[in-house]
């Protein structure tokens, strides 16, 4: 990886804002996610906020940097999170192919969200999303295979495009199953393979 | 432009599928569309098409052939189209960063089209698809300054994530409002600022 185009590396505390939406301008940089977790979400008039995707490890944000686009988006460090900042205009073509690749790999993940969105019920869409958060530094993994998640319920509204409300709902539904125990701000995963069907199932 | 990356140009005729979901094979390109329009859809057990992106000349298609990831979604000519199939090791740097632009205002759009499943009614939603559609070759403007688009409600359902029998229900409501004259097969666009209203409010 080339160091030609870092122009520094920053760090943020869990909940820290590290971009606002607005047009990108001159000063506008690259960023990719050194270590931790980047939560690029929206947040409608109503103050509901919307996940549109989480940036880990290798992967960038900040694209329109590139593309000119305005950003509508806040990204928000989700854990602990070390960044680089990196020059969209002194990127060599080995940088500029992995960003290719990293961006590539994101629409597909968006492509993700879209089909949830519209085919799976929220009871799926939420066993899913608490699957995406065990790779994340926001799970810690027990040593009886359980994991918990530190992320409360309105995160994962934000996550599954919902309200607070009709999650914890849904999570109550979970917990009563027996898939999940959920507590203060963070969520016990006990039967990861239930959960992994939900998350598959469309309807 | 560079061409020495460009391995062929091949022409579709409407509605003729380009590629097929599946893991991507050494044998894969990407596209790029010379002229016309591809639909990027996904298609779910039940039959129901989803469009994921639309991809408009000079935008491109098939970047798992870069990342590797599964390709879940049908490519379809959705008007007469050409493409340039490109050699993903051969590309240029030039060719390289404008495959990242275009990658990054692709998620944009994928962005929006997350926020608007969230946040807006169907209503709404197929304001946006229908405005959509102006610039694109499925629209014929006439000389009083209505557009007229040639797509049918089963596309528009794909286009917003409903099925066809609500989207004929809404379509209905909208030409009964006058915004809209609905036919076999094509939809004219009559107040082209009142559907910008509509696409742009929330709830």
């Amino acid at each position: 990886m080339t160091q030609g185009s870092i122009i520094d590396t920053l760090a943020f505390r869990a909940g820290e804002i590290i971009l606002y939406p607005g047009s990108p301008g001159p000063r506008d940089r690259i960023y990719r996610v050194e270590s931790g977790l980047v939560r690029i979400q929206s947040v409608d008039d109503d103050g509901n906020a919307l996940t549109l995707r989480f940036v880990r490890p290798g992967e960038y944000f900040g694209e329109e940097a590139l593309s000119g686009g305005e950003r509508r988006y806040h990204a928000e460090a989700a854990a602990d999170t070390r960044i680089a900042q990196i020059h969209p205009e002194r990127m060599d073509p080995q940088e500029t192919l992995n960003l290719a690749v990293r961006l590539a790999l994101a629409l597909g993940q968006t492509y993700d969200a879209i089909q949830r969105l519209v085919s799976q019920r929220l009871k799926n869409r939420i066993a899913a999303a608490l699957l995406e958060f065990m790779d994340t530094p926001l799970a810690v993994h027990d040593t009886k295979g359980r994991v918990m998640i530190h992320v409360t319920h309105d995160e994962i509204a934000s996550a599954v495009g919902s309200v607070r409300e009709t999650v914890t709902k849904v999570v109550g539904e979970l917990a009563r199953d027996g898939l999940i125990k959920s507590g203060y701000g963070r969520v016990m995963l006990l039967d990861i393979e239930a959960l992994g069907e939900l998350a598959r199932q469309n309807g």
